[in-house]
């Protein structure tokens, strides 16, 4: 079988870094045999028992590294036995390294290779709704350290993306809804029919992910036009932050009980809700959106923190400005833009009467 | 007193990273004041002693960082701390880290400015000659790992560099000739009379060391053409490896008890030794250079350590590729130019007859 009919390029995306990478699509994961001396393979060790068939012609075991990929291996203390085992394996400036997984993969891989002998290539083979709807492209790696989220990282690309859908149904239905919420971000800010069409067919598409290819791409070609023009995060791209800054502060209280994209779907409607009381939207797109995108609320106990607590989490996002949240909001016409909003008792009081009306 | 007075911009160095930084020299470093919340102060602890009158308008006390910048640490698990005290500290995205000492100094500060937040600005005072005349330009920065020097890294130059010469005057001897080594290939690869005058005037120099700075500027200046075109060392400034790949195998098998510039001297004239039996140069040519960089080679006793074991250091060097030794041999016109050499017995003999006739 001929690589083109197994594989299909979907897109390419331009690099300030690398100059551009390919975005494929894969559909038979067993035959994409890529042995190669020049590559070395860190993989999700879940992925290494769910796809023994698959991955034996693809993964060479004696360059193999497998890996608990948590968000707690997000450390310079975890990655550091990787940079040991891959010198041992024989690591070299020429050397690729191939990471199979979701976006802990991503993260560990893609931040190793930044700063092994100044920078290796590496490949991306997304294993996770998130990743594959989102973290596979954009560049950003991301490390936490002493508790901070995030705070180290870098930004290199993979050479080269490999998307293989059937990989989704593995997944928890918890981590497919958390896809959806990430996807429902970019759809709402684009104003796109593709909106309601997903939560339209939610039930379906759980049960059936294979219905979930085109809104990966969609997603995909979303952020791609983004990303393309400020890859750095330097300004447009702050629009991706709608419902994340939110999001971000919700999962933080809830100790991450919560999965991030279903996070983003409350905070989503916790931006619209501030956007309704700036008099940015009016109260039946306000509702409209929160109709729709309810069904994909995680079930949840949203007494068991202090408005308080979340009030301060939202006070240390790295986005703000003094006293001042920096936040995504949206308007009449989805168009999304970058307030700065004061973080007072009248902001305290409004994100009260959201925990208390809406979830 | 103007800062133009104080200040004088000598060149700016284009960065595919930053897009470009510029290089200052500076006379009264106690009047250079800057001061700023925005900046945070990473010292070596020895200058804070040396320089306490000079450096006591400049260094704000409440935002200062003293370390000892010694090779070993140039480790993840030395500046894990720094990172801590950093945030301690208030570091933000639009920070700006000031780093004051030498080579080491700037491999720390620019290592975790190119990783905190994904990047943040850094500014450099270099202090020792080597960091002058060499590596305050050029972007690297380099971390050992488990007793791999180097092998971690990033590409980011400092936003601006400001050399106040006055440094020079609180090094050791040892340091001053290391930094006429590093000055000294240079020169050689561009054939400049530089290369005469510098080694004409060296006791001289070693006594008044404000001499030094016309060969300062002249090594950035040969420096900047070349990594303005190959900042990310793929190609053309691998020529700088001249004299560095033979140095290195020196300092490893002597423990580093040779500074960095004198294996560099010595490595250069090994270089030309290989370039000599290669028919690239001329006895006359190799005697010229040996004659007149001698007087820079460190005094120590080379019967210390095996021929075998230098051979095992060069076999090890990161840019062989195969049995091959990738190094930089010169010709009759100074021209620059690698070389593959095989790693066979008779190089084995060539290098035992350097070190048996020439040192």
């Amino acid at each position: 079988m001929e690589v083109s009919q197994i594989s299909e390029l979907f897109t390419t995306v331009k690099s300030n870094v690398i100059g551009e990478y390919k975005v494929n699509f894969i559909r038979n994961f067993d035959q994409f045999n890529t042995y190669s001396d020049n590559k070395i393979y860190i993989v999700d060790n879940r992925l290494l028992n769910l796809y023994k068939i698959e991955l034996k012609n693809f993964l060479n075991p004696s360059r193999l590294i497998s890996i608990e990929a948590k968000e707690e291996s997000k450390t310079l203390n975890y990655i550091y036995p990787i940079i040991k085992e891959l010198l041992h394996l024989g690591v070299r400036k020429d050397s690729t390294l191939v990471a199979v997984g979701g976006g802990v993969t991503q993260d560990i891989v893609a931040f190793i290779s930044s700063i092994l002998f100044r920078g290796i290539k590496w490949e991306f083979y997304p294993t996770t709704l998130l990743a594959q709807c989102d973290s596979c492209i954009g560049s950003k790696s991301s490390i936490n350290f002493e508790g901070y989220k995030n705070l180290l990282g870098t930004f290199l690309p993979p050479t080269e993306i490999f998307i293989y859908p059937n990989f989704l149904n593995t997944l928890d239905e918890k981590d497919i809804k958390s896809g959806i919420g990430e996807m429902s971000h970019y759809f709402l800010g684009k104003k796109q029919s593709k909106i309601f069409e997903l939560f339209e067919n939610y039930e379906k598409i759980l049960k059936d992910r294979s219905l979930l290819i085109k809104y990966i791409k969609s997603s995909l070609s979303i952020k791609k036009e983004i990303i393309e023009i400020d890859e750095f995060d330097e300004n447009k791209r702050h629009i991706f932050n709608y419902g994340h800054t939110f999001g971000h502060a919700l999962e933080f209280v809830t100790n991450y009980k919560i999965s991030h994209g279903q996070a983003v779907t409350i905070g989503i409607n916790i931006a619209n809700y501030v956007s309704l009381k700036k008099n940015l939207i009016d109260i039946i797109k306000f509702n409209e959106i929160l109709e729709l995108t309810k069904i994909n609320f995680p079930s949840y106990d949203f007494k068991s923190f202090e408005i308080k607590d979340y009030m301060s989490a939202l006070s240390k996002d790295k986005k703000n400005k003094g006293n001042y949240l920096g936040c995504i909001l949206i308007d009449q016409e989805h168009k999304l833009e970058k307030y700065f909003i004061d973080i007072n008792d009248d902001f305290k009081t409004l994100i009260k009467e959201f925990f208390n009306h809406y979830v």
